[in-house]
């Protein structure tokens, strides 16, 4: 299903195995959509229930453990052989007398890894604390680790083969803003746009279609701007609102995100005042971005340009994206903020959102970039201001 | 934003309450979305960073506590005090060092809550093994229990003003479905009919608009119908192929699930059969639900039916369905299967879905019901067939 081959699975096996190594680790055991599809090409709307990818530090191919149904799936997405994947019957699915971590640790044991340093994604949405419960009790004589972040640090830097499908995310994310923003009008529904922003976005291009986002559109309107997770309502939009669009284009589950802001009638003052200020932090911050430099050392061009203006933002103005499965398409490994001390290097892809948020309006303005040899480069080409209709 | 008057909140926080008292419970901790939402009305994309719904058995109100940018939506979307609704800082954030659920601890605390007996949502998707473990290392002196299935039980039976907003959804399916089917065609891209099925479920009708659906529309096709769980690419329909859809039309969150399967041309004996046996099965079902039987003779009926012909399904045949946020729109309460002796009583809404997958091919013909004074219902009212093209 993805457009890799098998060679490049390969690759990543290998750094994640290496990094294993580093911390003595003779078992990882993934939960996190995206760091199992980075590993063995698994893509299925089957997190909903539990599974793993295990890799074994001595083992040349990972195993794959879901349930029963999903393992056809994996069968077709996977490069793995097929007795590396591995199904639990349903009878442990929404259980209140068995877990499927209860399968995991009974293979697991099988498998002769019953007394091994074993490292789990603790704080992933997907490893829940019974997830950590089951495994413990049944795999008492093992040493268990936090791998929080392990595969997401090896992701962070994406190969040409990844950047290339992220382009493609940005050709749809063009696209697909150049359509809402045409939509969106005094008097049409919030669905409706909606609507038209998941025709646009899903149909993609002649060339190459879209994937779901990893998080759905993100429009709130007129007071509730600054409420910037808001999805949409059957409401109609009203002249003099503002509409915020925080939206992504998505090829092969990679994501190109974007947020820009609409004005339907006369700004206020206010509010062209903060999207000027917007524009030019980001500017800013999108000249000052280069191999070498930290996301600390970012974040404070955009913060040093703020305090001009007498205004702070508390929250981070930025996340490492790509490859992604709900509920984010954050990367959950560089934040653009004070405090992380992330050397930035060509081939990172950054969404950098400065976005404003008070208690009745807001402003988002938004790119998403790829650190180049010299400097970075947005992924969309999109012109950076409020747009007024 | 949803339709619910504070009167109907404060019964189910009452149920709630009442369930805890049973329990010995203090502290009631919710993660689930569907739960927050259920008690709070708390309605915003924010799920993929930490965030809680405390009940307490002796404060009036529950206390929302998440980040702080997301406080602005909990004050737009919430019934309670905003003085009940807590932001953490930016720096709690996907770091290193401190974890949200530090954060609540020390509210829990100043609260008066530091030696209480707690319950939390232990295999809930956004109550991480990281989040067990930074609570019980910030309140050592609590007593923790799992609260799994305490609120989604409380659920598990509509109200009126619940089933209203089913019975939308299924006004949405019916509409969804029949332009996914007239769309559904030889050499269309997968991708461009997922556009069309998203346009239709969001637009909704236009009386009321569409809600995402917790899951993506699943359609695998041709030799991936057997894997139910896979969602689109950019390859085209194939003359001769089966396709699978199952989706959801949503309204304010509340869904009402249905799955159909198209074939493109002269079906296979063997399909045609797969799908008259299924329907059969499914009607049998569906004449059986009625008040005071459980849920694994409803699975009776449909396995009996099955055996006719030599055939055994090893997956459940059904889950209760309503008011949910991704990954899933089962309510991870009653499943169709053996074992589960729930007893159905009126207005409880199932999604049966009797799906028949094999290594290379697949057959789905599904009805989201409501149990009735004396029988079931289905939401949608939609032909129950092999749809031919």
């Amino acid at each position: 299903m993805f457009s890799f081959d098998k060679n490049e699975y390969l690759q990543r096996l290998q750094n994640v195995k290496a990094k294993m190594a580093e911390r003595g680790l003779d078992v990882l055991l993934i939960t996190d959509p995206a760091n199992i599809a980075y590993i063995s090409g698994y893509n299925s709307w089957s997190f909903y229930v539990h599974q793993m990818l295990v890799v074994m530090i001595d083992e040349e191919e990972p195993v794959w453990i879901g349930r029963f149904m999903d393992a056809i799936s994996a069968r077709k997405t996977c490069w793995l052989k097929h007795e590396n994947i591995v199904g639990y019957s349903d009878n442990y699915v929404q259980s209140d007398v068995r877990h499927p971590m209860d399968f995991v640790a009974e293979e697991l044991i099988k498998r002769g890894k019953g007394n091994k340093a074993i490292a789990v994604e603790m704080d992933n949405y997907y490893f829940t604390a019974q997830c950590f419960a089951s495994l413990t009790k049944g795999l008492p004589n093992c040493k268990f680790t936090d791998a929080k972040g392990l595969v997401n640090w090896v992701r962070v830097i994406k190969s040409e083969n990844e950047i290339a499908l992220m382009e493609r995310a940005a050709r749809i994310m063009e696209k697909g803003m150049q359509d809402a923003i045409n939509k969106c009008n005094v008097g049409v529904r919030e669905c409706d746009l909606a609507a038209e922003i998941y025709r646009s976005f899903i149909t993609g291009t002649e060339e190459f279609g879209g994937d779901y986002a990893s998080i759905v559109p993100l429009m709130p309107s007129g007071e509730n701007t600054g409420a910037c997770h808001l999805t949409w309502t059957d409401r109609k939009y009203q002249e003099g609102e503002t509409v915020v669009l925080e939206l992504a284009g998505c090829h092969q589950r990679y994501h190109s995100p974007m947020a820009r802001t609409i004005f339907l009638g006369t700004p206020t003052q206010k509010l062209a005042d903060t999207a000027e200020i917007t524009v030019e932090g980001l500017n800013k911050v999108l000249d000052f971005i280069k191999p070498g430099v930290t996301a600390e050392e970012v974040e404070a061009v955009w913060s040093d340009n703020l305090k001009k203006y007498g205004l702070f933002k508390e929250s981070r103005i930025g996340y490492s994206t790509g490859l992604n499965y709900p509920p984010d398409w954050g990367e959950h490994t560089i934040s653009v903020r004070p405090g992380d001390k992330t050397v930035l290097q060509p081939n990172m892809t950054l969404h950098i959102i400065p976005g404003m948020y008070f208690e009745n309006y807001g402003v988002e303005i938004s790119e998403a970039i790829r650190v180049t040899e010299n400097g970075c480069k947005t992924l969309a080409n999109f012109e950076r201001k409020l747009f007024v209709k």
